[in-house]
């Protein structure tokens, strides 16, 4: 594996992630700062969050979910879900 | 708060991290490629293991210590410790 580590930038740079891979997959780890955001997905991905909280609109929800430090939301591959951060908060998303 | 995010690159790229504060205080979260590594600290640091594992050979210890997914280390203010990584790993690390 090369050592160069690529960190990816998205929306303005309000969510930046830093790419890893290794025994437990293909991750990334990353800060979201304050904002309402809307993810897709390409592939099944395992969100925890590692510090801060996030309140998730997952598909084919109809209510808000708070997922705090610990906590893990799987969405499947090929979805869209929205995230408000209402403070700055990091998180590891594994992708399978 | 700015919502701009600031990445830190540190050993030619081979440690990467994003900076975050919140209330759980001022953090990074970032990874670590396969090498070893000598840090020094300016204040105390909880380094916790998000992906991964970090080998490590804490201030005034003389035995490295494995630590695994979510075991936590601590390290005071203006000491140096030694980490190897022998798997890229995901890593947050809190000031106090």
């Amino acid at each position: 594996m090369s050592a160069a580590l690529t960190v990816n930038s998205y929306f303005d740079d309000k969510v930046k992630s830093v790419a890893l891979e290794n025994a437990e997959g293909v991750s990334t780890v990353g800060v979201m700062a304050i904002g309402e955001y809307e993810f897709g997905t390409s592939q099944k991905e395992y969100m925890t969050v590692v510090s801060g909280a996030l309140t998730v609109m997952l598909p084919a929800e109809n209510e808000w979910k708070i997922f705090a430090k610990g906590e893990t939301f799987i969405v499947e591959a090929n979805q869209r879900f929205q995230v408000k951060v209402s403070e700055t908060t990091a998180y590891l998303c594994r992708y399978e």
